[in-house]
């Protein structure tokens, strides 16, 4: 590689929604920011989380200085175990984003204990012939920021996620200051996020969801259970703040809930006083008037907290008539059917149930729209833009978006998507050669096992454990299965191997169908995620295997 | 049956989206309102389209007097070929809804042709005890009614699709005077669609589209390019009239779009001056600045004539740098990551995108929001009040949003769903016994078939024909396949029936996927129904049978 050559070098994220992995190269010196997971298609059966594929780095291990992490989302940090199975790297990020990372591979075996070095906005470290400084961004969850990146060439800004919201609810405000600053003295490439690029005007502040909020507490006569993600701890500490209000006490419900609520309050990001708090136990015990619940579960999964209060299926919270459910969260594209499903069932249990767009919010996005990104764009004034964090559609129209800096120094802006490399050296910036990339698609169990049942496989593997796919028939007027189910498989086990595997699977799933009330069984997704679970358990203790475990459903 | 009872008795489409329809029955005579279709759900695979269990009809086939039908959108019209080909009923609806059902029937082979009786806005027919009087009502579609049935028990409303559109672009006015009169006079049971009933305020007029398409023909330089419903003739006639004043010849595309729009022209309810249409074929040799293409497949269907277009495919149209591509339609939910990946591709031709949320907008809807269902519910003030054409959610809202005519008449609301019945006799109205509901699995062949290739194959005869599963392993990074696929079946032909079947299946499989592009092959929506089309063909034209087809798609 010429030593006086910068390459940027997307691994996932551009061209595709969740994963989030780039690397920058100057010379023989790489350092990697963020290594996000993302969740699969629906075309892609029994696979949970799909991750980069970090083939480039492996094959340049001893160039690889670093994995630098702008913030704890999932999409940014889910592949941080995976990442550093292969290379035994040091990591920068702020502390609750550290935190999530140390969750994260406690439920990993690795060889080598990572080195985490937290780090504060404001603060710079140096890399090889990188200096980077970390800069404060209002985002939906605490501690993002962006990175300011000095190489020899210039400086290179990444924005990491970003809203601008003026009135943040810690009022930590977006640090306009520094990337001004950076801006005025020249920057040689933006790469900025692409999430909200289809939305008009300015994302709301954060703060816009309280007054729909307190509307809701108003009227609520028994108990309240919202939705939210667990890593949205602005979100988390306003509800706190009106429970307190509302002499209602706070119950966390769902493991992730528990955790990242946890991390955050030991950390000082969360501020609960004390006596607030509610076992998830005494929730049903406790004066309805007098809870407030916030449970897991926003996206519909069908073995999340909320799913399972929605078919009346949790050990501690039954939604009963009379009670508000509020979603407070996104609806990530894909998820609308699952999501439905559930505000139906929540619905048949007489719950008052909040969601989707309505006017004050009870959800706001974490991300820039289009004034936001013009004013980014503005600020930083870089030579080059390349747009990051979005499928092609939303790149182009960021590029798009940036049309008017053409005579404000912009010499250009590039869709690359992920594998597509840009080299910029002394001459300016051009696309360069392709690095291999791809995706890894892991099946590590239902989401809820993942720490009790932690078993990677890569689906590489597939020959060596085969696939079985259980056929179900079901009367859909009856909600009964017709016949017994069918189980198909192979490179498995032999269909006779003698020990009668597979007529024992079979009753496994017939004992699943029987134990699973007719709302259950009318409710498909629902059905084949807990076929799976079942099977998987199932064919683990008898065989110590990994099949691939595909449940079909046949309506008859 | 006690003669002097009124049940409603909803087949279809209320705690559902979709396959509308609902019996009335007094006495022994029974009149059946609307015959709809659903889409099915993921969850149910090689399924193309979802009507109601028609067997309460089926046994009391000697009460049943009519079909009535109130517009022809296919989730109220879809499932009429089947209900007739079981019954054979007299149908009554307005000429445009006629010829869209005449056009179904046509690919049916229906032993004994069905009596049409087209009707207009204000007629009034007697069937048996019921009077039904006809409504007009806006709605995206032309030729919409509602329905005012007097038993002898009182009026019954049905309110059909609707919205209030007080600036229809036929001028047509919606028929508020008739309510009105039903309504002063005294009204036993309102059922009003509850599609939009979580959408505060008013849904935009039809017309308030008009803005945004001047403003995108006014920056057009090259081809625009339009995708909406092929049904939605007030969009379309807006379109055609912009392209008269842009100077533009339209192209329609989509088999759908040639059929619907023929129809509403030779009905007069679409105005083209002469000389304005363009043949598909000729698109590419007009100059592009003077071409509007208003195409079929908004929803992303995988072989619709847009998808065609986006992977490039297509036999007349290509999209080029620097078109423009509208999607004038609702994202129907389900659909979003197909309709996503469709954008991708267009993105990647380089056209410039418009969809979803803008303001103004390049879509309405045609379903009233709630300040309309208000109206509603104020000008008929009915006795009683059951929502139809909704998931539950949307049902136990409606009713929420009646609370207010509790003390204007409202004796009570019922949240009913598919199979549940109201009875009503002199002393009111409770909910009844339940009626064998359900639904029926059609597998007809991919969309783009169903005129030529129509073998319509109830689910319930899967025994007979069995299943076959291609199981195809693709390398996501270099698009290729892994291996050669594996064909798995049960209950269609022996594993080795001497002829080589499946073998020569696999072969087909391997054909189809070597002759997709990159591009294709990335996508797995599209591989998967491009693989199962071909394979349909191969295996009816070898066995003459018509095994369900389900292709999975393994990452490795």
């Amino acid at each position: 590689m010429a030593s006086n050559v910068l390459q940027v070098i997307p691994l996932g994220g551009l061209g595709e929604f969740g994963m989030n992995s780039l690397a920058l190269r100057y010379g023989d010196d790489i350092v990697v920011i963020d290594a996000g997971m993302m969740f699969p298609e629906d075309e892609l059966p029994g696979v949970d989380i799909v991750t980069p594929d970090f083939s480039y780095l492996v094959q340049n291990r001893q160039h690889v200085r670093a994995l630098i992490l702008t913030h704890g989302h999932e999409d940014h940090i889910g592949a941080v175990p995976f990442l550093l199975a292969e290379l035994n790297l040091p990591v920068y990020g702020t502390p609750f984003t550290l935190a999530l990372v140390e969750r994260r591979l406690e439920e990993h075996e690795l060889e080598t204990q990572p080195e985490l070095h937290p780090v504060r906005p404001g603060d710079r470290i140096r890399i090889g012939p990188f200096q980077v400084e970390f800069i404060h961004v209002t985002h939906s969850m605490v501690h993002c920021v962006a990175l300011a990146i000095t190489t020899p060439l210039g400086v290179v800004i990444h924005t990491g996620d970003f809203k601008i919201d003026p009135t943040p609810t810690d009022n930590e405000l977006f640090d306009l200051h520094s990337l001004a600053d950076y801006g005025r003295r020249g920057v040689l490439l933006l790469l900025s996020d692409s999430t909200n690029v289809d939305r008009p005007g300015y994302t709301e502040s954060e703060r816009a969801v309280r007054p729909r909020f307190e509307d809701i507490l108003n009227r609520a006569e028994r108990r309240v259970v919202v939705s939210c993600f667990s890593s949205s701890i602005h979100r988390i500490q306003q509800l706190v703040d009106l429970a307190v209000e509302f002499r209602r006490r706070v119950a966390f419900v769902g493991r992730s809930m528990l955790h990242v609520t946890e991390i955050a309050h030991s950390l000082g990001l969360l501020r609960i006083p004390n006596g607030l708090l509610l076992r998830p136990q005494d929730i049903m015990q406790a004066p309805p008037s007098k809870v407030l619940v916030l449970i897991a579960g926003s996206q519909g999964e069908p073995m999340s907290a909320l799913y399972r209060v929605a078919v009346d299926d949790h050990r501690y919270l039954s939604v009963e008539q009379g009670d508000t459910v509020v979603l407070s969260a996104r609806i990530i594209p894909g998820n609308e059917k699952a999501i439905y499903r559930m505000i139906n069932h929540l619905a048949r249990r007489g719950a008052d149930i909040w969601y989707g767009a309505m006017n004050p919010p009870v959800h706001v996005s974490g991300h820039g729209s289009q004034e936001e990104l013009k004013l980014m764009l503005n600020l930083v004034r870089p030579r080059y833009f390349v747009p990051i964090h979005g499928e092609y559609r939303q790149l182009a129209r960021h590029v798009s978006l940036a049309a008017h800096l053409r005579d404000q120094g912009l010499e250009e802006a590039f869709v690359l998507e992920t594998g597509e490399t840009l080299v910029i050296d002394e001459r300016g910036a051009r696309k360069g050669e392709r690095v291999p990339v791809g995706r890894v698609c892991i099946d590590s169990g239902s989401l809820d096992e993942v720490v009790e049942d932690v078993v990677i496989r890569d689906r590489r593997h597939l020959s060596e454990d085969g696939f079985v796919l259980p056929i179900i028939a079901i009367d859909k007027h009856t909600g009964k299965t017709e016949g017994t189910p069918e189980i198909v498989s192979r490179g498995f086990v032999a269909a006779e191997d003698g020990s009668g595997l597979l007529e024992r699977a079979r009753k496994v799933v017939l004992r699943t169908l029987e134990s699973s009330t007719p709302e259950e069984r009318a409710d498909w997704g629902l059905m084949k995620e807990k076929i799976r679970t079942d099977l998987r358990r199932f064919i683990a203790r008898e065989t110590s295997r990994r099949p691939l475990i595909v449940p079909v459903i046949l309506e008859v």
